[in-house]
C-alpha cells in the first residue's frame, strides 16, 4: 500500500521538543530556559491589545468571512511598506494575506509543483518547508551550504533537473541566523530566473535584520514578479503568533492559483489577525525599530558571551534573526545531546539533527540556540549553564 | 509538463459568482437578495464579542502559539457536547480544533489518501471537498444521489476500488439541504468499516437541523473511531465566520497524523476564534436554540412559499440546514440562469453546475438558495421575484 501523505513526513519537532520537558521539574535556582521556538513570548503592546478589542466590539464585519485573499487596506499597505523596505516596485493586487507564514509556503508550492517535482533547499533546512514537500509529494533536495552557512548558485544549479520547480531560501536563514547577502539572493534569482525556476525567498525575520538598507534589490527588477515568491510573516514585528498572520507576495496569475489553495484550507486569514497587523504597520514602526535595537544587543551578547564557549570547544556558525546556530564539542548527536541539556541543564533548544536530512551527518554536532527571548542577563546565565554543563561533562 | 497541483481544479465558485455582481447597479426598489453563501451576515451577539475583547485584553496567552491540536479547555468541551449531543461517548484526546471546517476536510484527507487513491462524495457534492481532492491528486468518485438527493450505499458499494480510502457525507446536506436518516448514516458507516474505508461526516450544519435527538447513532459504538471522522464547525453555531474554528473528531492515532499536517499549514488556530467558541459553547446555549427556532421558521417559510414557484414549474428538491435545493423550469443551464438572475431579477443564488461534475448534466437544471441570511419576510420577497421572473421569462 502506497503511504496517506501524513505518513511520508515525520511528527513536528517543536512539539516532539515539548515532551521533552515531560516528567522533568526545574528548580527554582535552576528554572527552565526555552530557546527551542522562534516566537515573542511577551503579548503586543497595549494600545495594538485595545486595537483588536475595539475591532472586535465595533467592526461588524470583522466576525464575518473576508475576501479569501485578505483584507484590501492590508494587502495596500503591505505592497507600500514592502516597495518602500526593499525600494522597489510592488502593488496591492500583488500581495495576498495568508494565515501565517507556513501556509504562504504551502500555497506556493501548490502553485508550483505536481508529484514527483523538486524543490532545492539549503541545508540545514526550515523543517516545516521539508514537512510541507513530503506530504505535497516533492522531492526536497538538499544543497549542503559552505561553512559560513551561505548556500552556493554554482552547487544549486548542478542540482536542477527537469523536474526542478523552484529554489527556496530564507533569510536571515532560520535555522542559521545567516542575513544572505544581497549579491547572494540576486545570484540565486538570476539561476532561477534562467531555468524557469521559481525563487521563493521566506523573510520571516526580516525586520530584525542588522543590515541598514534593501536587504537585496530584487523588488527593484521590473519583471520580478516572473521569477520571484516573497514571504513574510506579521507575528515576529507585531507579536502575534496567536493570529496567523502571514504574506505572500508574487505575480497576480499566480495568486489566483494561491486564491484556489487558499479558499479550500483556510476560506479567509483570520480577520482579527488581518485588523491588528494593519493597526501595527499604520502605528508601530516606531515601536518595532525599538524591537529590532532590543534583538541586535541580545545578538551581541552571544557575541561578547561566545569566548566562554569557545573555551570548551563550541562554534558560533551563524548569527541573527532570532537564532544562534552552534557547534558543539560532544561526541554524541545533537539528538541526544538536546534532550539531555533540558534535564542536566535546564535548556531547551533544537538539535540540528531536525534541520538537516537523515543522511548528513553534519546536523549531529549542531544545535539552534533561538535567542530573542532572552534578554541580556539571560543570555549570560545561558552561555554560563552550557560552559559549566561543557566543563563538567 | 504535468501541470501543478492548483491547475488541477477550478476557481472558487463563491468568489467566480461575487464577480457576477460587478457593473450591475442595483436601484433601492430591487435590492440585491444575496443567497449565495451559506455564512451568518450578522456579528456573534455582544457578550460574545465583549468576551473576545476582554480575552485580547487580559489573556497574554492568547496572543502566543497554542497547541497545534488547538486549546485543551476547548477540545474538552467539545468532547462532552458531542457525547451530549450524539448520545455518545467523545473523549478530548478524539477532538482537535482547525482553522475552520474546509481545514478540518484537507486534513483528513491526508492522513487517508495519496497521490491517485479515491474517495466517494454523493453528487451534487460541497465543491470545496471537490477542489482539495483535486490539489490533493485524489480522485472524487461522484456518487449520484436518488431523487430524494439521498445516496444509495449499494451504488457506493459498487464503486469501492483498491484504490477507495474514504466516503464523505455531508448532512445536514450542502447544497442539497436534506437531512440523512440516521440509518442511511449507520449504512454508509457499515458499508465503511466492513471494507476497511474512513467515513468522513461533515456535520458543519449539525445545529440547525430539524429532528430532535441524536441526528445518528454513530459515537455509540465503542469503537467507532476506527472508521468515523466526525467534522463540524463553530462558525454557523455561533456566527464566528471571520475566526475561522472548525473541529475534527476521530481517533487519536489519526490526530496525531493530522498534526504534522496542521503543523505546516496554520501551526495552531486562531487564539482568540478558539476562546470565542469556548465561551460561546459554555453560555450560549439557549440563545443558539432561538436560532435554530428562526432558521426553522424561515424553512418553513420556504415550504409556504413554494406553491407560487410550483405554478411555474419549478419543483423543491431538498430542504434544510441553511439550503433549499431547486429545479428550475428554464431550457438555459444554470450556469448561464445565475447571472442572468442577477441582473433581470436581483437575486444571487449558486447554479447546481457548481455542484455537479462535468459530466453531470442535472446540476444544469438546479439552484442552490442559501435561505438562512433571509428573514420570512424576504422569502416572501424572493420567491415573488422568482415568480415574476419566471412568468415574464
Amino acid at each position: 500500500m502506497i503511504l496517506p501523505r501524513t505518513a511520508t513526513t515525520f511528527a513536528p519537532p517543536v512539539m516532539e521538543a515539548r515532551r521533552w520537558l515531560e516528567g522533568v521539574s526545574f528548580s527554582a535556582d535552576l528554572p527552565l530556559i526555552n530557546v527551542s521556538q522562534a516566537a515573542p513570548v511577551d503579548p503586543p503592546p497595549a494600545p495594538l491589545r485595545q486595537a483588536m478589542a475595539d475591532v472586535a466590539l465595533t467592526r461588524d464585519d470583522a466576525h464575518l468571512y473576508g475576501p479569501v485573499l485578505g483584507l484590501p487596506e492590508l494587502r495596500t499597505e503591505l505592497a507600500a511598506q514592502v516597495a518602500a523596505h526593499y525600494d522597489g516596485s510592488v502593488e496591492a493586487r500583488q500581495t495576498a494575506i495568508t494565515s501565517g507564514c507556513n501556509q504562504a509556503f504551502a500555497a506556493a508550492i501548490a502553485t508550483l509543483c505536481a508529484e514527483g517535482d523538486e524543490v532545492i533547499l539549503p541545508t540545514p533546512w526550515y523543517f516545516n518547508h521539508k514537512m510541507w514537500l513530503d506530504m505535497s509529494g516533492v522531492r526536497a533536495v538538499a544543497l549542503p551550504t559552505k561553512a559560513d552557512l551561505l548556500p552556493d548558485p554554482e552547487m544549486a544549479a548542478a542540482r536542477i533537473t527537469p523536474r526542478t520547480r523552484a529554489i527556496a531560501l530564507v533569510t536571515p536563514n532560520n535555522p542559521g541566523g545567516v542575513e544572505y547577502p544581497a549579491a547572494l539572493v540576486q545570484a540565486f534569482f538570476d539561476l532561477a530566473r534562467e531555468n524557469g525556476l521559481a525563487l521563493i525567498v521566506d523573510e520571516t525575520y526580516r525586520d530584525f535584520d542588522s543590515r541598514s538598507g534593501p536587504p537585496h534589490l530584487l523588488f527593484q527588477d521590473p519583471q520580478w514578479d516572473d521569477t520571484l515568491i516573497h514571504l513574510y510573516s506579521f507575528s515576529k514585528a507585531y507579536r502575534l503568533t496567536g493570529h496567523r498572520v502571514g504574506a505572500i507576495v508574487t505575480s497576480p496569475a499566480r495568486l489566483a492559483e494561491v486564491e484556489k489553495f487558499l479558499d479550500t484550507v483556510a476560506i479567509c486569514p483570520g480577520q482579527i489577525g488581518q485588523h491588528a497587523a494593519f493597526w501595527g504597520m499604520q502605528h508601530l514602526s516606531q515601536w518595532l525599530a525599538g524591537e529590532r535595537d532590543e534583538i541586535l544587543a541580545r545578538r551581541a551578547a552571544i557575541l561578547d558571551n561566545m569566548p566562554k564557549l569557545e573555551a570548551h570547544g563550541w562554534a558560533l556558525l551563524g548569527l541573527g534573526g532570532y537564532f544562534a546556530y552552534m557547534r558543539h564539542p560532544f561526541d554524541i548527536s545533537s539528538g541526544d545531546l538536546a534532550p539531555l541539556l533540558v534535564r542536566k541543564a535546564g535548556i531547551l533548544c533544537l538539535p540540528g539533527t531536525m534541520f538537516c536530512p537523515s543522511d548528513d551527518t553534519s546536523g549531529a554536532q549542531q544545535l539552534r540556540i533561538a535567542f530573542a527571548n532572552l534578554d541580556t542577563a539571560g543570555i549570560v546565565t545561558l552561555f554560563d549553564r552550557l560552559a559549566a554543563f561543557t566543563h563538567s561533562a
